[in-house]
Parts: C-alpha cells; structure tokens; sequence
C-alpha cells in the first residue's frame, strides 16, 4: 500500500524493489491496482521477477490498471475499496504515507491485520505506535520487511 | 454463477464440466468462491485441470472459502459483493438460478455485460430475454458455451 | 424501487402517487435517490404531501440527487448501493421493471424482505413468483398497495 | 465520529453534548449508528433537544442500532460503511480517536471533507496536521466546534 499520485520517488523504489522481493519469495502481490505511484512500482517490479499481481481497482472499469495487473478486480466502490485490500492480504506493507494509505493501515488496524511501515516519518510513526502498538511493526530495510513478514506469515 | 445451498445437482454438475472446460481454455473462473454449490463445483472443475480460480467472498475471513479457490479476495460486502463479480468477468456464465444468482444476471445487463444462461428454465428465459434482450444467451450444451463465450472473447 | 432513466409515463404517475400515498401514512420514503424516473417522481409525490424522504445515492457526491430528497446518503458504491437500499426498508415497492430494478427485488427476496410488485407485466410475476413464492405480492392498485404494506409493517 | 467500544467517559460526554448542541443548530446528526461510544452518546444528545437523527449500520440488520437512531440505514458493508459516514456529512467532527475514527478521518481527508477533531491528543494532531493540513482543525471547546462547523457551512 502506498501514495498514488503523490508517491515520492523514495516511495516508488521501495515499491519497486519490494514488488519484485514479494514475487522472489513466491507470494502474491496484492494492490489497489491503478496505473500510478506505489502500486503500479510494486506491480512493475513484481512482474520483473515473474510474480502473479492482484489489483483491486476502485472504478467500474478497467481503464485505469496497471500494466502490469494480472488479475484485475473490478469493485466500483471508491475508496471503500481499502477495506477489501486489507481484509485480502495476510500482511499489509506501506510505503508511504498519505490519506488513502493512512485510511487502509487504520482499516487494517482495526481489522487486526499485521501492519509493516517501510521508512516512515516520525509522526505517522508516534501515531500509529499509540493507536495499536500490538500490530504495528517499524521498520528501515527492504531486508527486515521481508524477513518479518516470513516470521508473520508462519 | 449459480446458486448455492440451493443448487441441483444437475447445477452442480454442470458447473464441475464448466468449471473444468474454463481452465482447459486458459482463462481464469471468477466465482463467489464460498465452499457451497455451483461456486464450489465450479472451482473443484476448474482445478481438476489445473486452472487458476479467483473466488470473491462474502464475509470478512476466509473460514467458509472453497479448497478449491486459488486467490480469495475478502470483501465484507455481504451480497454486495455481487456487484464485483459480474464487474471483474469479461463474460458472465449461469448454471441455474437462485435469488442470488437473479441479482447477478440483473447486475451484469445493467452493466452491458454478456450473459450466458445455461440450461435454463422457461420463466427465466421469458424474463431476462425481455429486460435486455441484446446481452443474454440462451444455451443447452456446455460445448456451445464454450464457443459464444470464444467468440464474445475476441 | 423502479425505472430511472427507462420509466414510462405510467410508472412515473404510479410512483408519484404512492410517494404521496406513504407521506400521507406518516412512513419515511427510502429511494434511489437520484433526479430521475420512479425515484424523482416517488420523492416529488412524497413532499406534496409533506414527508420525509430518504435517498440513497450511487455517486460519490450529491450533483444528481433529486429535488424532492430530505436526507442524501452519499455511497459511492454504484449499484451495489441497491443491496442498502433493500436492507434498509421494511417492505420493497417496485413501480416498474429494468435491470436495476430487477436486481434489487431479487437482492429483497435473497435478504428474506417482503415485495411488492405493482402494474408489472407477465414475464415478471412468472419469474418472481418462481424465484420466491413467499415473499412476492402482485398488486395492481395503489390502494391495495397501501392495504398490504400496512398488514405486513405489523 | 468516534471510538465504539473504546471512548473514554470524556468522549462520551463530549460527545452527549455536541449531540445535542448539533440538534439545537437544527442540522442532522449523522453517526455510524451503533448502541455504544460516541455514536450512541452523540444520538441521546441529539434526541434529547428533538433533533433528527441517522445511523449508517455496519452489519445486515438493525439489532445493534442505537435506541436515538431516527433512521437506521442498514448498509452490511462492516468497516467500508465508513466511507459512507463521511461522504454524507457536510462537516466531520471526531470526538476521541480509534483505528476505526482513524480511519474515516483519513477517509474524509482524502474526499476533500473539512474534518474537527475535538480535544485529540498530540500524536493525532501532528500526524493529521501532516498528512492534510488545509482540510484539519483542532478545537479544545465545544462552542468553537459550532462556530468553525457554521462558518463552514455557510
């Protein structure tokens, strides 16, 4: 999970590189599925390694995928979409931060799913530490993400 | 799509040889993905010649999931959900008919997809033929879905 | 529930004098909501006679909402807003038939909510009456309309 | 908006009292529709000074609707009902916070909503001022919620 248009470039190489560690370890990828930001750099790199891509896209058509989406889910529901990306995932992994990301780690949260922050800023880091310090994990290398998300997954 | 605790077994059937006939094609089944009916008769097909099936649940877990559903995606919507899939399939396929399954059809003429009504009943057939008699298909033989649906593929 | 964009004159009439039918009964009128068909007419009849009236949107804002609409709920869904729109009421009046329409009698009849059919032609009473003999009302006046939905709101 | 099953006693009554001071402004009081935590606290204040009051539920029925919900919008959609919530109001106010308040403040953010957070803890003031600074206010009394809601409103 990540930015869409307001992605950072720091952003979309975590996601690129992370799309690509994903498919390495013979998971799933699972996005919001659009043409743009983290989703569309985690997709790219996740086909650069031969991986099987999931976007659940929040149109009512499929204008807007990514190249790189091999299963397009077609939901029609905006951004009530994030509660879908959540509950599908057995770990959600952000990069990056911004309102639709801040909502899907909090449906998460609330779902009781495992959350991982990649290289966060303090405050998202204070804030979401205080609301579910239990799910929640901090974390600065693509290294440490995948090797945590393996101890989760056991 | 098709009913499921109330699916015949001629439903059942029909979607097992269904189910199976999609994965020798090479596509992928979309279906409700619960362990019941012609959803799950559906996916056991299409695994038995190693398709690759995608199953969008109702609930917010996958305790009720088909063994045979590759991908789950995990809505939460209730019949909701219902909506994503005629919205995700490129072509809509029925082995008959249920409330839930009336909803399906009705959802996917709304939204100008193509439907093929297998081994229907004459009530069914009189009704949807008069609600949009342009998108749906009347079809006795699996072999004949199998071809519409080729062609409408193209 | 009925016809947007395809209501005829006679659903549009019909709709219009049951809104001011259930006004005059003291009940909330729930709609589709939008400034079309049998929803604008049923919300226009509704505030002739002084009601309150409900309207569940599929957009993501209120630009199409009708005049006639006390309470807009906004939903962003499309037309799985109809699965709210069902849940929400205590009975389900159709005035009319189309696919939309059709999708959400069955989703009422799925849910196990009582449904009212009024005017409606032949192919529909065979297909609803089959669907689910026991939830299903086929009235062909207003008046009777009004009479049923008394009993069943008891 | 606030916490369920988590609000403190301070939201609770915050929340009482802009329940009532929202019914004495003549505008309707929208909630998610529950019988605990600020939801129901802010629709006992509503009713208390006569105002109209709407729930949207999460679940499929209306058994947990709070006795002060004048209008039960039953959606079954669990937590994607919070994009619902937001969507439908003309001003978000927050009293307290919860991954699932967390949630529809990022949810409003990211809808363009002006959203109020009432006497919130630093953590969410940074982490909110952060991620959407033009559309977040921070407010320690309850008549300056009113006065910033009616400017808004204007």
């Amino acid at each position: 999970m990540g930015p869409g248009e307001q992605a950072t470039a720091t952003d979309l190489q975590n996601a690129y590189e992370l799309g690509k560690l994903i498919a390495q370890q013979g998971w799933v990828l699972l996005t919001g599925g659009r043409n743009v930001g983290v989703m569309d750099a985690a997709n790219q790199g996740a086909k650069s390694a031969n991986g099987l891509t999931v976007g659940i896209l929040p149109g009512n058509n499929t204008n807007d995928v990514s190249e790189s989406v091999d299963l397009a889910i077609v939901t029609d529901l905006g951004n009530a979409r994030n509660n879908i990306n959540v509950l599908s995932a057995d770990v959600v992994i952000a990069c990056g931060m911004s309102a639709g990301t801040a909502a899907e780690i909090a449906l998460a949260l609330k779902a009781n799913k495992k959350v991982i922050l990649l290289h966060n800023n303090q405050e998202s880091k204070l804030f979401f530490q205080r609301l579910s310090p239990e799910n929640i994990y901090f974390v600065d290398s693509l290294v440490e993400v995948i090797k945590i998300t393996n101890k989760l997954l056991v």
